[in-house]
């Protein structure tokens, strides 16, 4: 894993900059902008969120992979991240008997990471407070933004104070409904999307057992797939896992038709039988917690001349299947980081390349991320793709120099996105026409599957 | 040329409906409703343009085909405007050194018309307003709309006075940036797209000759095609022609690029040299009147339980590249109307079978649109693409029954959009298996190629 280190430049080019929205992509960002020698302010709509209560209606915990990794340890905290973060080396699926089956992730000690959102931004907040030039303002709502005079205005959330700021450089990393990319929304030929999937999610709870331990394999990613709809499990530290349910919000299996307590119950029962003696709580939280909304957020441009850059969710969210919506904004940081490291203090340079590096790397992984969900939610259940799966790891073990899995290049490399997914579709037509060949795991080995192999290899490298 | 006529139901079933916007198709729509017994009434945020005052930031005119002409013969005033109407039979094109080529549009008699957009306006109002059932409201700005309480509040732009009103059914008909679609993307899991092109538009004039007469030929459609850009004009009634330049905003030749009138002349000069004569405030113009830009508008859904639906360019704005525009929003008038006459005082049906209906279409006609900017500005000035336009009406006329060419399915013909460009596609692909065996439109005889056609055909019935 190649970590860019950052590094303090001459503190004389060094100017004041100001960061909208304290969650994981701007504290985070804080810390790399101040560890360049800029004074940082950071406005942040929600009270502290170390004072306790909980950050509302955002999914519990969340899969780091080699991204997030990257820029993690760049500003290093890689090390105290690891001490809470909790390894998931494979897929567990689950049938409706409660029949199990695996598909590991990559290879050996490949994992993606279970960590808690709210502990991982805690741990970056605190390390920015302890920063002498970061400044960590809090109840502080952004209410308008006037991005061509550089102003903006600011309401306490607490105190119903407002007030008005002139700034130098603004990073918008306000989340899904950012503010600051409302603002730009209002410049001329603006490009924004918000496409809604017809799926929400519900999250639950499944118990620990009566000494902390966990009820299911803990260093695992569980997947119930059904087809239309699928639930998740990862693991936390206490014993318990968080269990979210992908489901339709019409039709015969959806929200719309789970009215009841009963009707809860009889459908888990029926649909996943193997977690309702897990989940005590299972109609009482079903009703109590609220449904989640999947939308998927482009626009372009990302900056406002040198003067405005969205980042993270703000510039690009996008669904939760492939576990890589923190990941892309943490990358957004480092591949922010590295172009301030070439251009110094260029800031029209430093904004425009990054929009065009990062805008089709984002745009790739909001289609990945659609994928994923069909694959989670369909094919992982399908013992043909499982068998594809493991002949596709025989390949890249033998193949090495001409073979990455799709999986492993959007989790485990620091490959661009878009160059992932072109390389994955390749890949996939030529594992079809590879798998019309295969009926066993066995068959990759017969010569003629060999020999076949070997010439689609031949054509790649 | 089917027409639906607008019969008037039961008047104990109507109710007074409200429409927002008096647009062309806001205009259209209160008549088709008020024709059905409804009580209608109509809010426009401008003042009415038959005072005098031309209408700002719209093409002067539009060119008028068989959808548009259906919807306008349905309420009586087809033949009316095809008095102001100036067919156009074919495309002219203008090369750099003035030569000419031409491409009909369709069949012999086959035109699109050039009509005055606020000639059209004024006449739909006009009828309007002679309609018992109908008021016309203007100068009336919606400031606010809870689709939720059917309440909206209006603001008299010219007396400053503001009102609360109650309503029970509210069509949108305000336009791409419309007000009732901001107040329904602010609901739930709203699908919202605005997506500009990078060019923008020009508007300018030629001259009318000295007794009136027109200096290009009066029945056609006019394109200076010139590769990455293109500019075109369609003629008026009094001898003049609206010109259109549609120019990329940044780049070697753009609107970035020309600064000054001396840059500005000597562009005409070297590109649209056989305009520059016919042009005299060629530069005056091109300072004064605004750059245009082009949007293509996409949301989901159109309507609001049964109580807001959106019609026109407030649902579907697109780019003017096929002349669909208007057309496309008097197509749902047609649509609406059909639906009213099949399913009754079934509100709740009729809203939620228009956006069923119109959706795909609305997203194929945003495709075809920006499709054809593509062939009009590049393909039209290319000998082979001539050509092929050529051999496809030999094929049309030969094959009527299994080949009708994209335009005049889109253009001359009532199929749903969808289904015209999923055909189109189809036969795009056949013309390219055609074209590598024909070099000259004789070799269309030829016996091979006629076999080659035949089984082409024979494979499509």
């Amino acid at each position: 894993m190649s970590s860019q280190p950052v590094s303090a430049p001459d503190s004389a080019t060094a100017e004041p900059l100001t960061i909208m929205g304290a969650g994981l992509v701007g504290s985070l960002l804080s810390l790399f902008l101040a560890r360049r020698g800029h004074q940082v302010d950071v406005y942040e709509r929600r009270a502290d969120m170390r004072r306790g209560g909980a950050v509302e209606g955002r999914s519990i915990n969340l899969a780091l992979s080699d991204r997030g990794w990257r820029a993690l340890e760049a500003v290093g905290i890689g090390d105290e991240i690891r001490q809470v973060a909790i390894p998931m080396y494979r897929r567990v699926m689950h049938d409706v008997h409660g029949n199990l089956s695996f598909q590991p992730y990559g290879k050996d000690n490949q994992a993606i990471y279970s960590v808690s959102r709210a502990g991982l931004n805690r741990t970056l907040l605190t390390l920015a407070e302890a920063e002498p030039r970061i400044r960590l303002h809090f109840n502080q709502q952004l209410t308008s933004l006037d991005p061509r005079h550089r102003r903006l205005e600011l309401r306490d959330t607490v105190t119903g104070q407002e007030q008005e700021l002139a700034f130098r450089r603004l990073f918008g990393t306000d989340g899904a409904f950012s503010a600051v990319r409302s603002a730009l929304q209002k410049t001329e030929r603006y490009n924004y999307s918000q496409s809604y999937l017809d799926y929400g999610y519900k999250e639950l709870n499944i118990e620990p057992g009566p000494d902390g331990e966990w009820l299911l394999e803990k260093n695992a990613l569980h997947i119930w797939p059904r087809g239309q709809y699928m639930m998740i499990a990862l693991p936390n530290l206490d014993g318990s896992f968080n269990c979210t349910l992908f489901f339709p919000y019409e039709g015969k299996h959806s929200f719309a038709s789970l009215q009841t307590p009963a009707q809860v119950q009889a459908f888990f029962e029926e649909i996943f039988p193997d977690v309702v003696p897990l989940m005590p709580e299972l109609t009482d939280e079903y009703f109590r917690n609220p449904t989640g909304s999947l939308v998927t957020i482009r626009c372009f441009p990302w900056a406002f001349d040198d003067d405005v850059l969205l980042l993270g969710d703000a510039s690009h969210a996008i669904v939760p299947f492939y576990g890589q919506g923190m990941n892309a904004g943490f990358e957004d940081c480092t591949v922010l980081n590295e172009l301030m490291e070439q251009l110094g203090d260029d800031w029209p340079a430093i904004f425009s390349q990054f929009q065009q590096q990062r805008k089709p790397n984002a745009d790739a992984m909001a289609e990945l991320a659609v994928y994923n969900f069909e694959e989670m939610r369909d094919r992982v259940g399908d013992p043909r793709f499982l068998l594809q799966k493991k002949i596709e790891s025989k390949i890249s073990a033998q193949y090495p120099d001409q073979w990455t899995p799709l999986y492993s290049q959007v989790t485990f490399s620091h490959t661009p996105y878009a160059e992932a997914w072109q390389s994955g579709r390749e890949q996939e037509q030529i594992m079809s026409r590879l798998m019309s060949h295969i009926q066993t795991e066995t068959d990759y080995d017969r010569p003629e599957v060999q020999a076949l192999v070997a010439q689609e290899m031949a054509a790649r490298s």
